[in-house]
C-alpha cells in the first residue's frame, strides 16, 4: 500500500483530459499536492493508503474552474452603480472611487472577498489584472488559490503609480518578488491598445519575454476601443500589438468581441490565449465574442466573470452556462458550444488560455491537484440519464449551481470542506469590506449631493469668482454697433471675435445648487477660416444680484472644465431636471470707453428663435464702487450703442 | 393588539407596488392568507400580536417569484438530450419519450419535482402549459403552489388525447373541477398558431371567454413557426389569433422572439400578456425576443424558464439576470432593462401578464401573502451600497441567486423555511422522477442501440420482405435496349417510368446495423412533365445473399418510410460513420419474358459520375426454386439486351 495525503473517492470523475475521460465510480489520489492516481475507485481502493480520504458519492469530481479574467478587488464596489452608460458608469463611478478608495488595504480585502466567493463556486485559479498586485498576490497566496496576478500599466495615472515608469518599475519588483511561486504567477497587464502608448506595449512585451511571465491585456472589447486603436495606431487590435511585439509573450487577450477573422487567424499562429467574457459584455452592452468562430479556428478560449463590478457575480458555473447559451441565441445554431465545451473552456481550455495547462485545468497524473467536488443529488440537477457520454456535461453545465460545490482543493489543499471555507475568515472580511464600502457610499452620497462634487469627481477643473456689471438689450442691427465703436470717447477697439455658440443649460428643481452650461463654442478667428471648436462644462452657483438702473451687478462662482465628454454623457450623469439650449452667433469687442475696459457683444440668437439682436455690454469689476461707476459708464454706452432703454435685460439669455 | 398569524418582521421590505416602497426595517403582517399591513417594523410591532414572528433581519422580504411559462412535468426529461438540432431533439427525443411516458402518475410526480425546485428558488406562482394538468393541478395544490394550468390542446394526437376533441372535452370537465379554487386558476393552451386549427383556435377562445378562464398560447416563437403560421393562414400570428377572437380572452402569449411592431400594439390594445424566456430562446436558439420594444409599447411582460427539458433549470433569479443582460447585449443600450425592470417583470409584471395582479405579484395590504425572503448577508452579495434606489434591485437582479431564498410563502402559508421544504416529500419524489427516468434511460439505449428503433421511433414506417434476383452489366447504350425490347419472346412491356434518383446511404461501421438509405425521386410522369418528388428512408437490415451463375438472390428487410424531414437531421438523429451518395438517371420498364414479370432499369450514374451505362434486371422471387428459375431467364436476358457478360455486378451501386 503506498502512502498518499488525500484519496477522493466514490465520485464520478470527470477527468477534461484529452480523450475526455469519464470514470463513474472513480478516485483521485493525491500526494504532495499532485495528483498520483486517476480511475476507477475499485483499482484504485487497495493500492493506495490515505491519510485522509473523501466519500464523493452522487458528486462529481472534476477540475476546479478557471476564471480566466476579473479584477479581483472590485468586488468592493459591486453593486455600486449599475444599468449606466458605460462612460458615466466608468468616469462618474468607477474611476473616481478608484482613485479615492482603492489602496493596498482595500485591494488586499477585496481580493480575499472574491477568493471566497470564488472557492465557494468551484474557482482554484484565476486571472487578475489590476493594481496593488503585491497585495492581490498576498492574498490570494493566503487564501491558497492559484492566481495569474497582472499589475496594470497604461498611458493615464493609476491607483498605485502617477505615471507608467512607476508602473513598469512597479512590475519588474512585483515579478522579482513572485516568480517561482508554487500559487502565483506575476505577470503584467498592459491596459488595452488604446490605453497605452508604443512604448509601453514595446516594454511590457519586453519585460513579460525577458522574464517568462505572462502578459494580460484587454482587446477589442467595445467598438469604440477599435475605432481608437486604429485612430491612434492605423491597424486593428491584434495587428498593432503584434508589431510591438505583444503577441510574442505568453499573451492572453481578453474579451475579443470585435476581432476580425483576420485578427483571431494572426492570434492561433502566435498562441495567444482568449478570455472570454459573455456576462460582462452583455452587461455593458459591448456586444458578443465571435465565440463559436475562435475555437473554430483553433484558439484557446477560457471563460471569465471579468471584475464583480461588471457582473456582478464571480461565479463561473453562470458564466460557463450564459457561454453556451449564448453562442446558441447568436449563431442560431442549437449545436453552437455544446456543454462539453462550454466546461472545457471553463477548465483545460482556459488552462491553455493561460498558458499553465502543464500544471492545471484537468485530473491527469503529474498535474497539481486543483480539484472541485460538486453534489449533483440535489433537485435542480435530477433526475440523471446516461444516454450519450455528453448527458455529465449537460447535468454540470446546464442544470448544476454554483451552490452545488462541496468541496474545492488547489495543489492539494482542502481549501473548502463541506461549504466551509477554510482559509479565509469570512466574517473578518466581510466586516473589513462594509467598512471600507461605507466610506465609499459617503464619499458618494456627499458627492451626489453637489453638483460640484459631481463636476470635480469627474476631474480636469477651474474654478473662478466673477464678479461683473452687465446689461443686454435690443439694437436694430450691426450697423449700430458699427456707428457705436465709431464714437470718438472709445479709445480702443480689438479686432472682434466671430463665434457661435451653442448652450445648453442643465437645470435643476433646486436652484440653490446652481446650473451647468456645456458650451460648444465655435469661434472663427479668421474670415472665412474653419471654426475651432471649443467645449466647456461650466457649473455657475447662484449668485448675489444688485440692479443699478441701466445693468446688473453680478457675483458668482464658477466652475469651468474642458468638456471632453459627450452632452448625452453629462446629462445622464447630472441627471437635471430639465435641459435648456441656448444658440447664438456672437461677434464680441474688446473697448475702452473713457479709459474703462468693456466687453460689447453683439448677438442674434438662433436659438430660440428671435427676430432682433441684442447688444450685451459688460465689464469685470473689484468693489461695489467700481461696480456703481462702470453703471454709470454702462448707461452712456446704452445711448452710444443707440440701444432701446425700454426693454433692458438684466440676466441671462437662459432665464428669459 | 389586533391578533393575526404571521409576522415577517426587520427586514427590507421591497414591496413591488406602484410606488416602489422600499421598507428597510420594514415588516409585513399576515392573516388568513392574505396580507393585512405592511410598513416599517417600528410602526408595526405595537399594533399587531402574530402566532408566528419570523425575524428577517440581513434578509429582503419581497413578493415571490412568477414564472411566467414552463411545462413542469418536464422536469422528469431535464437533461435527457441538449446541444441538439431543434428538430432531432423534438421529434427524436422529446415527443417520443412523451408518447411512451407521459401519464397522469409522471406528470404528477415531474410537477411535484418541479414545484419543490421552484419554491426553492423562490418562485410561488407559475403559468404551466402540457397534458394531464388534472394532475398537475393536483400536484401543485399538494405543494401550496399558485398556478395557472393550461391543458394543451393541438391538432396532432397528444399523450393524453388522440384528437383535439377529447382535448377540449379534457379541458370542460379540467376548468369545471377547478374553477374558483384557490390556489390553482385552470386554463386552456391552444399549442401554436400553426399546430393548431381556425376550429381549435376558435373553440378555445369560446371556451375561455365563456369560463372567464386564462388562455395560454405560444407565438412566434421560431422563424419557422412563423413563417408556417403564414402559410396556413396569410397573415402574421398575432393577427390570426386575433381573427379567431383569442385575443379577446385573458390571453398570455409565450415567447413572441419574432413578433412584428403592428403585432406588438396589437397586443397592447387587446391586453394580452407576454411570457419572455430568454435562455429557452437562446439554448434553442430561437432568437431573442425585443423585451425592450414590448416595454416600451406598454406591453404587461413576465419571465418565465420554459420546461426544464429546454432550459434546464426553472431558477427565476437567472432567468432575471438573463433577461437584463441580453437586452443590454442585444440593443448595445447598458441602460436597457435595469435591474428594476427586471425584478418588476418576475413579480408584479408578471402578475399583470398572467391576469393575476389583482390578487400577487407585489406587497400590498389585501392581496395573498406570497412572499420569498431572501438571505443578503452572503459572501457573493456583499457589499452593501445605499447610493440610490436602485442598489437593492441590483443586488437581487445581479448578485443574489436562488439559494439565498430562506422562506417561502404562498396564501400566507410556509411553503420553505430556514430552506426546509414543508409540503412536499422530497425523497420520495426524486426517487419516484429517477426510476421513471431510468425507464426512459432503458427505453432510449435500446433504441439506441438499434437503428430499427430510433426509426421507429420518429414514426410512419412500412416493413416489407424483399426477396429478388438481380443483376447488373454495362450496356452500350439506349440503343441496345430498345433493340432488346424488341425480341420476340417479350411479350408485354407497360409504358417505362423516368426518374433521377439521388440517394444518401448512412453508412455504419458496425455493418450488422444494416444502412440506411434516403432517396429523392424526382419522377417524370410524362415527357416534359415538372418531375414529382418523392422522399423515402429506407432501413436495409444485412440479407442473405446466393450467388448463381449470372445474377445473385437477395433476401432482406427493408423499413421504409416518407422522408418528411431533411437529410441532414437524419445524418444527426442516426450519425452514421460515413454518408455515400449515389445519384443515377433511371429508366424503368415491367416487362414479361416468357411468361415471367421482370423490371428492366436502364441507369446513367451522375455521381459518382461513370461513363457508361448500366442495365439492371430483377425480378420478386418467392422460393429458391422460382429463385433459381429466374436466375436462368436473367442469363438469357443478358443476351436479349446485349450485355457485356464480362463485368456482371451482383451488388448495389452504393457497394462499389
Amino acid at each position: 500500500m503506498k502512502k498518499v495525503d488525500i484519496i477522493l473517492s466514490n465520485g464520478t470523475v470527470v477527468t477534461m483530459n484529452e480523450h475526455l475521460d469519464v470514470f463513474p465510480q472513480g478516485a483521485v489520489v493525491i500526494k504532495d499536492g499532485q495528483i498520483v492516481a486517476v480511475g476507477p475507485a475499485a483499482d484504485l481502493g487497495g493500492e493506495y493508503e490515505a491519510e485522509q480520504t473523501i466519500d464523493c458519492a452522487g458528486q462529481v469530481i472534476m477540475p476546479g474552474l478557471i476564471n480566466a479574467h476579473t479584477h479581483v478587488p472590485m468586488s468592493l464596489i459591486r453593486g455600486l452603480a449599475d444599468d449606466l452608460r458605460l462612460d458615466v458608469w466608468l468616469y462618474g463611478y468607477m474611476l473616481p472611487v478608484e482613485r479615492e478608495f482603492m489602496n493596498e488595504e482595500s485591494c488586499y480585502y477585496g481580493t480575499l472577498l472574491s477568493c471566497a466567493e470564488m472557492i465557494r463556486s468551484g474557482v482554484t485559479c484565476f486571472a487578475d489584472m489590476y493594481y496593488f498586485e503585491d497585495e492581490v498576490a498576498r492574498a490570494a497566496q493566503e487564501a491558497g488559490m492559484r492566481a495569474i496576478c497582472a499589475e496594470t500599466v497604461m498611458k493615464l495615472p493609476t491607483p498605485d503609480a502617477t505615471s507608467y515608469d512607476e508602473s513598469l518599475e512597479y512590475c519588474r519588483r512585483f515579478i522579482a518578488g513572485w516568480k517561482g511561486h508554487e500559487l502565483i504567477v506575476p505577470a503584467v497587464g498592459p491596459h488595452s491598445p488604446y490605453t497605452c502608448t508604443p512604448e509601453i506595449l514595446r516594454e511590457t512585451a519586453r519585460l513579460t519575454q525577458e522574464h517568462d511571465v505572462p502578459l494580460l491585456i484587454h482587446i477589442a472589447e467595445t467598438e469604440g476601443g477599435v475605432e481608437g486603436t486604429r485612430q491612434l495606431y492605423g491597424c486593428a487590435p491584434a495587428f498593432c500589438l503584434d508589431d510591438f511585439g505583444v503577441l510574442d509573450s505568453k499573451t492572453l487577450a481578453i474579451h475579443g468581441v470585435h476581432l476580425t477573422e483576420e485578427e483571431m487567424e494572426l492570434m492561433v499562429q502566435k498562441g495567444v490565449g482568449v478570455a472570454h467574457c459573455p456576462t460582462s459584455n452583455l452587461k455593458l452592452a459591448s456586444g458578443v465574442a465571435p465565440v463559436t468562430r475562435m475555437l473554430d479556428l483553433g484558439l484557446n478560449v477560457g471563460i471569465g466573470t471579468d471584475g464583480p463590478a461588471s457582473n456582478n457575480n464571480q461565479d463561473m458555473f453562470e458564466e460557463m452556462r450564459l457561454a453556451a447559451l449564448l453562442a446558441k441565441g447568436i449563431t442560431g445554431d442549437p449545436k453552437a458550444v455544446p456543454s462539453r465545451i462550454a466546461l472545457t473552456m471553463a477548465t483545460i481550455g482556459g488552462a491553455r488560455a493561460l498558458h499553465l495547462d502543464r500544471i492545471t485545468g484537468s485530473i491527469e497524473v503529474g498535474k497539481q491537484a486543483d480539484l472541485a467536488v460538486v453534489d449533483m443529488d440535489v433537485l435542480h440537477v435530477t433526475p440523471k440519464f446516461e444516454l450519450s457520454s455528453d448527458n455529465i456535461y449537460s447535468r454540470l453545465v446546464y442544470a448544476a449551481k454554483s451552490a452545488d460545490v462541496r468541496h474545492v482543493l488547489v495543489n492539494g489543499r482542502l481549501l473548502m470542506r463541506d461549504r466551509e471555507l477554510l482559509t479565509v475568515d469570512v466574517e473578518t472580511i466581510t466586516a473589513e469590506v462594509q467598512r471600507i464600502a461605507d466610506r465609499v457610499n459617503v464619499f458618494l452620497m456627499r458627492r451626489e449631493e453637489s453638483l460640484l462634487d459631481k463636476l470635480v469627481a469627474i476631474g480636469g477643473l477651474e474654478w473662478r469668482e466673477t464678479f461683473e456689471v452687465q446689461v443686454k438689450g435690443s439694437v436694430e442691427g450691426e450697423v449700430a454697433v458699427k456707428e457705436g465703436l465709431a464714437h470718438p470717447d472709445i479709445s480702443a477697439v480689438w479686432r472682434p471675435s466671430v463665434r457661435d455658440q451653442y448652450d445648453a443649460y442643465l437645470l435643476f428643481a433646486d436652484k440653490g445648487q446652481g446650473c451647468i452650461r456645456h458650451r460648444e463654442d465655435n469661434v472663427m478667428r479668421e474670415e472665412g477660416a474653419v471654426p475651432e471648436s471649443i467645449r466647456t462644462l461650466t457649473l455657475t452657483e447662484p449668485g448675489i444680484e444688485q440692479e443699478f438702473d441701466n445693468s446688473v451687478l453680478l457675483s458668482r462662482s464658477r466652475f469651468t472644465s474642458k468638456a471632453d465628454r459627450t452632452l448625452r454623457f453629462y446629462c445622464e450623469y447630472f441627471e437635471p431636471d430639465s435641459v435648456k439650449e441656448v444658440s447664438k452667433h456672437r461677434q464680441r469687442w474688446h473697448i475702452r470707453y473713457k479709459g474703462v475696459q468693456f466687453a460689447v457683444n453683439f448677438d442674434r440668437l438662433t436659438k430660440p428663435a428671435y427676430e432682433g439682436a441684442f447688444l450685451e455690454i459688460k465689464s469685470r469689476t473689484w468693489s461695489k464702487k467700481d461696480a456703481e461707476q462702470k453703471a454709470l459708464l454702462i448707461g452712456e454706452l446704452l445711448d452710444v450703442f443707440n440701444v432701446d432703454r425700454g426693454n433692458l435685460l438684466k440676466q441671462d439669455y437662459v432665464d428669459f
